[in-house]
């Protein structure tokens, strides 16, 4: 953190603007109405953030962010954990909980090939995803990976070294989504739609 | 603070969420990106939230709010201290200052009138701003409301108790904003505007 101002008030909004979704703005109307009851915002706040910084680290398992390793979805004996979902990262992993699609463990990549970006097989959690695999009790991977070209690249990568294995790998289906209208979906997604076609 | 879930990254979400500008799903967002570099930025931004909390509080003399009081502002002898700028809250104050529009001091009223929302001048800081003036030095008070129907309910309510003490007493000008298209201008501000026309 380098040439952050003394005054207090600027240091917390100069922090608060580095934040995604906040600007110098935002930060300071935040900053202002927090202002009216200190203790009652601010020290809540600064204790819940020194507890996050201090508890939680990457499961060792599956790569998700939690106070524990392995993390409360790799320790719930509830989750089937002959089925692994392997996701970008853990915003993905974030969303699929809230939508309470997946009953099953993750695994979290880190990332996708980027040849451009100088991300290769290495820079993934690849080698312990098949650690994982060959240590037994996997049966089915999911590909949960985005739906551009270096997510396609990476998954198709992906499923490739998975083959020896001999386990079932799927991906996500691809479609409308739910409440879209036609017109305004690009045309990938409507071909992909059309081909995927299922009977009603 | 009432409810808040005990897993660490589900409180700081949370408590973040309560932010203006930020909703769960920024909140979560900013918590995903802090947790790449945790001691980098989330320890100081905790540090910062427990400075502001523990140093800042209203200046005693104009209620800016600083981590000194009088504030910097009240204390700087660079200011013209004959001058007080009449503002409805902090918020405005540090606009102005932003502007660097204003040398003088200012006096943060706390609110505007609301006889709505019951506040009434015993709830406005306007006997302390007659008790600076009684003491002597001012030469000018700038009404700085805000122009609404409340905003300027309270300056015509100020001038009268300002009135009696024979300093002189302004407003803002009203206008076009810089910048401003004059057909998307509401009919009030043009009107203001045309009648507050000076010779080129």
């Amino acid at each position: 953190m380098h040439n952050l101002p003394n005054d207090p008030i600027e240091r917390l909004v100069a922090l608060l603007a580095k934040l995604p979704g906040l600007g110098r703005r935002s930060a300071r109307r935040a900053v202002l109405r927090m202002l009216t009851r200190p203790n009652e915002t601010m020290l809540p706040l600064a204790e819940a953030l020194a507890a996050a910084a201090a508890a939680v680290r990457p499961c060792q398992t599956c790569g998700n962010l939690d106070a524990q390793s392995p993390c409360g979805i790799c320790r719930d004996p509830q989750r089937d954990h002959h089925l692994v979902c392997v996701v970008e990262g853990v915003a993905d992993l974030w969303a699929l909980e809230r939508a309470h699609a997946h009953r099953g463990l993750y695994h979290v990549l880190g990332g996708v090939l980027s040849p451009m970006g100088g991300i290769g097989p290495e820079e993934l959690s690849i080698q312990p995803l098949l650690a994982r695999i060959a240590a037994g009790g996997i049966e089915e991977v999911i590909v949960a990976l985005p739906a551009t070209v270096d997510g396609a690249a990476t998954a198709h990568y992906l499923t490739d070294r998975l083959r020896p294995s001999g386990i079932a790998v799927t991906r996500l289906a691809q479609g409308v989504p739910m409440g879209g209208a036609l017109d305004v979906l690009d045309e990938g997604t409507l071909a992909a739609a059309l081909r995927a076609r299922r009977p009603v």
